[in-house]
């Protein structure tokens, strides 16, 4: 879904506040948003969100995960002048964050496709308080994949479920308390530990902070059924030794807490 | 001011989900939120905030703008086992991202005193959006300059403006309009305009996109009770030589929404 | 998650108005939330925030699931008579309408277990606006499957969706689309589809609006590791037919959308 | 009041979730909300919000209140595609909830006609917690009374009030606090209380869980320009003896707490 | 109802802004609300519920309606410090607000019962947008009647209603539509339709704009069981007249509209 | 900025309530909003946010801060019957009131234009709560100065830290705690205590509720570039005595805490 009014409403409230001199100015005006980096376009939803609330006329002339170049629009508006200057520091500061994103996804991706054709790069639940959604959907415009997107979205058997009821209990346990529309994934510490998780019936293995060699012992032990994720402090410099482990899903938390902004700028008038 | 509950609400609805399986602990347990490594506090207020808000009791156990290193124990908790849980996520990711800003801060601050003793290190409104408040009272702890907060906190005369009215004319109209408790800072594009932005009766002249050389004479053609900032594509790196020109304000976007987060786990039960 | 402060908010505003002239009490008084008939108990979480909110001290005397019968006590609260007369009409309103789900999913899953000792009951998305999360987790306490929590919680491949890009293309389309931590499911109109559902990729097998004949054929040409599921219409009555067919799960609408309030009230002051 | 944008948005936000895969899909398309079974139609303005709030063109073809045949169109919807698959289930549930409580409701007036052309069918504050106004307008159409819509609408003195402050200071008392705008209604548990309840000053009197014998004998003691309201656990099949008391008002819970819904459904496409 | 939590926020977040320097301040400080001139207190739990929101301690010394002398304390606070300086503005704008209105409404009641034991002043929808229920317990605390709190309160019948169906028609129109808990009061221009409207079947008659001798007449012509009331432009100075030709009830819009505040102030620490 | 959405969906709903049945009207209508009295208009802007919300077309025909009289239309209406029905009880109100706040206003600022063409009126934080934003733009419209728009806004220094870190260091506190892009402004109780105060670096000072002769003596030992500024109980008739002080600034809280409503009414239909 797209970011809501009210969301819109307090990122405009937060920066224009009770009464701002400089936007009192009459007629209407056009504008565009437009690249001054290389990278891959996200946000534009949440950007044009931002003009529609100000009923501003707003069009993306790109779409989402689109490569782009400087100098490249991405957004066309028209509107009064007014509510066009008060939409586009917003705007910017949305769809910039979210293309930065989309942008270290889609690197990392490309890191990982030089030596596997099939793992993914994931993001986590570590994402900026208020952005879930944004963030989530830039990572898919970069061609990753978002992971669960709540808490309730999969079950996650965390090593101290284990230590407290057992492997195979454990798993057990949350298999009944969840929906057959849910999966099941366990976390484990050592790569011994995956077979058995996967016994206990985790439909996902997360190998959760080893090297690569370990993730690659963790891979072996686990049936073709069974997916095997690795985590835990990968940055994109890793991602190619980790792509080769045969891993299926690499995740990075990296994507959405350390990503810098893509470089957008916006600009008002002219044809 | 703290963030406020229907921000934690959104934060923790956004995380958590209609059924979240796994956190249906009972029982009452404690945590601690703990750095993983150096950097600078800040955002705790925020992170205390979400366990207020589930009930949970939370002490903040060292100040915002404090160095910190790894193992620092940052916030104690102690409540429901399930509420404490719930709210886990959302504090390391909110803490994390403010001392991340605070931390970026404080280098460039450090930077920028190996050459000046008086320039000051600014942000921005390229701020995350909905973490306009987080983000500029971490860069206070950080060391920084928040700059205006709002649109509304200080007039920003643009060259689009003078363009139009002219500097004189343009300026003037300005403070008419604007209020005697705020400031009025006007943006030249190239050096010999600071003295006419002077002239014209701004309080602060913004060098915008200029190299350090311009910078400095820029500043040079100010009267002393006009302050001087240099802004535009400034990095860390950059931050001595900027220093170095006499300029009272560097202002960073990167100090917000470029900054990686600072890593913190979060550790629950033990002594 | 348990209900929000906002929601209880909206809750009590829309009962209570501007000035309640019978609720002006002065000093404390204690109630209790009772059964008036068998049933079993849920919401009861959602009954305590609104009490909570009101700052009034409850404690919670059964769990959510547990049979409960005609006088027995399920809520109990202490605190200014006038928030506790502001709180009792919402807390009835609330804990009954979950209750009445658990009941009806209890009875449904009672009527299954007769025939099988696997299927499992779910509900649907038809359930009322504004209480998805109450409703979900009240047939959780009933026994029953939430089956997915939201759009986003689970791929459903529909009739249309093959009639325009054919049975393989569309589950591949969206196998593609969908992240490693989401499952796929499939609706199909005729048993015999069922089988090449799986072939394509399904985790899950809709069998929409079909008989338990037609059930039963679905289930058969599917491999054991996809799941069927049997949808449309499908009320308590129908159950013991439908989980004869050896389906996994029966999904029934009328468990959120169609359930009787189960009678409690509340009675104010006492021992 | 139609519902407000906020509470669509809430609407929407539990059911989509962060990332809909399916929805996404380019293009315009029409759609019509359908009945599948005979009944009253009501909440067509709360489904019209879901899609206008989603900025899909929406018009109603039938009036809130009207009798509707399997097959009969109730609202037509024409726009963005994505925008059209995100609200159909949320404006089915809604309008399917509202018709159910107006078809109940239209039930129970049929009913009562059979024996008297006048007594009403009201409902109670016994609505679904955030549709207080949905299902008091629900009742309207139907041909129901809503009774009030707050606990500030009007004062109700109950049987506590009078254990306190004995019934003629009790009356005495509400009617010195509430607005000459607002009436007054005392509940009594025994026929004889009736009289002196009017006495008292009463506009209306509650003949609370009474049979119809004891409501027959309170209303007989009633002076003219005093109302009778008889409630507490009545069902539809209840209704014509009670309506032959001569009471009246007859206020039913079940209008609102026990409704099933109606059978609609949502076409997109077609001419 | 008291304030919500929501309502409480929005004041806080207009008047603090983004970082307010001068309050940050450590430990722990007490405070009173003090009146510096004399009235009649209103307001105090708006003003509590705004400490309350700061997890502050608040109590209030004297009951909404009391009448306060300079120097009188009518809350004692105690928290700390940083919050107790956050709620303080608004917590005296609120109460000084209400306060006004509290006291503007005693004294116009006062000035009735110069003349009349019997005549109600009463306020109108004429409020303060965001502050209808704080001014209408406001209105109560000083005496006055609330009259209708919303639109949906009491039905009233205006003229061009009349103009359109005539008397007897508009009048048993909205007698069918309206519920039986609610009056209907009828609006007319002349005291020669004040009859007419009463056979018509009104509870109450409006007698509009109309000098105290019209009013005079009206009453005459009215039945016993028949209110009348008189509106506007009635100011204080006005109210014995009207309050002298039997008019049940005096409206008036500037108790809410146009009331000074009363002047109070709030004072930290000391014992 | 403009009244929010979320603001007037909170004017409406207190207003509205559940059913309003007058308002039930079929079909279009159009309406003006009318002077009745003589002032300055303002809040036409949240008058037409009112109507925006309920999708009825409104323009503006006279602009914020123009003089109207008795008959003068403000703002023109069209749209669907009721819901222009619904909103204009909210818009009269909304522009009602901020007209009499920038009509009490005008009247300071030309009462002070008697004796000085330089000094300001302006506002205070002494707001009504949730109309911040409402009144600082009317005050401008008014040909006022809006003061601070909220705490974070410019720093005040206040006697309280006078008193506990003295006249120089308290400045100097707030000075480095401060950004370069707020002022700074230091309250003191006796006139001789002014130079200390911009000796200490003051951009401002308040003379805090003295006399016109003191507040002559406080602006005289001031330096030229030091603005000062008399508040404290100040009313429209001291006005012309303080001006003639030399102050730079009169400020008032009863500009917008004792404003009485500009009678405005509003009328639907006709050409």
């Amino acid at each position: 879904m797209r970011v809501t009014d009210r969301k819109v409403e307090d990122w405009l409230r937060e920066d224009v506040g009770h009464r701002d001199v400089t936007n009192h100015v009459p007629g209407e005006t056009t504008g565009r948003l437009v690249a001054k980096e290389s990278g891959v376009a996200a946000g534009l939803d949440a950007g044009a969100a931002v003009f529609d609330y100000l009923d501003v006329d707003c069009e993306a002339t790109v779409d989402a995960g689109e490569e782009i170049s400087p100098g490249d629009v991405l957004l066309e508006v028209e509107g009064p002048a007014e509510s066009v200057l008060r939409g586009e520091r917003v705007a910017v500061n949305v769809a910039g964050h979210a293309s930065g994103v989309a942008t270290k996804t889609r690197r990392a991706v490309e890191s990982a496709r030089e030596v596997s054709d099939e793992v993914a790069i994931a993001g986590t639940r570590k994402t900026t308080p208020g952005l879930r959604g944004v963030e989530k959907r830039a990572i898919a415009a970069g061609g990753g994949d978002t992971h669960r997107l709540t808490l309730s979205g999969m079950v996650m058997v965390k090593d101290n479920h284990v230590a407290e009821m057992g492997m195979a209990e454990a798993v057990r346990h949350f298999r009944d308390e969840k929906s057959f529309a849910t999966k099941i994934e366990v976390e484990v510490e050592r790569p011994e530990d995956a077979a058995r998780a996967a016994e206990a019936g985790a439909d996902i293995v997360l190998l959760d902070n080893m090297t690569p060699a370990e993730v690659s012992e963790g891979v072996e032990v686990l049936p073709e059924d069974v997916l095997a994720e690795a985590s835990g402090g990968i940055g994109i410099s890793d991602v190619p030794e980790y792509a080769g482990t045969g891993v299926d899903v690499i995740s990075m938390g990296s994507l959405t807490h350390s990503a810098d902004t893509l470089d957008l700028s916006f600009r008002t008038g002219g044809q």
